[in-house]
């Protein structure tokens, strides 16, 4: 199992992934748009940006993005923001969020950040469990702006 | 009154507004560390990031960081996100800080932004009713570790 930068060729599966509540969504169902082929490419452009995959065996397992934030706080180090966490309703429950989740902290820490930040919204209170107990503090209130 | 990116000549006053919390604190007392150097210049050369500053008559009076994320929601448009809100202890009640915001969320509309987000400590409850009188949604809860 691994987990490295999504291929243009997972696009789908990461589309997938992003649109599966409660149960598996098959990726040839999902479509890609002009404007998510473009977020993806700005996304694997950008040295401070990257659409993670944990991958085992070819198939796509789970995903996040991460965004590397440079900064005036924390003595100038990065902090690393992490979005769009999703593992595949059928593979819940056997720890491979964790498996995720730890794996982006250590690729966030080996780049030098100082800190990893999300936001959950308040009605998941099980992911809030989840992240407390990989040791995140929930000491913020987190706003949300639709323009 | 305006709104722009900070200059580098700006960044002892910058500094300063980050360092402050109840009283105005002297830019030339603000040590301008090589890291803090290297984290602006990081900011001014990334199209995605941007400290941005109001500014009258040649005085900051206040700044906030945004940041624009490419992503696979909101239909692969870019959200911004928004760090770092100071406004000069001895300006403050005002209004500059609804200046800044507003100023600042027009930006990230402009730009193409779907959304703008941000996180509160939940010790700020006097930021988070100002905050909600400007539209946003207390939807989610922010999660940190220290890395």
């Amino acid at each position: 199992m691994i987990l490295r930068p999504a291929t243009r060729a997972e696009l789908p599966s990461v589309l997938a992934l992003l649109a599966d509540e409660d149960r598996v969504v098959d990726p040839a169902s999902v479509p890609v748009t002009e404007a998510y082929e473009r977020a993806f490419a700005d996304i694997e452009a950008d040295p401070r940006n990257e659409m993670l995959v944990l991958v085992d065996g070819g198939l796509v397992l789970g995903c996040l993005q991460a965004t590397y934030i440079p900064g005036l706080g924390k003595g100038g180090a990065e902090r690393a923001l992490i979005e769009a966490v999703r593992i595949r309703a059928d593979r819940r429950g056997g720890g491979l969020g964790r498996e995720l989740m730890e794996r982006a902290v250590a690729r966030a820490k080996g780049r030098g950040c100082a800190l990893v930040q999300l936001t959950s919204n308040k009605q998941r209170t099980e992911a809030h469990r989840f992240y407390a107990r990989l040791g995140f503090a929930r000491s913020h209130d987190g706003f949300k702006l639709v323009l």
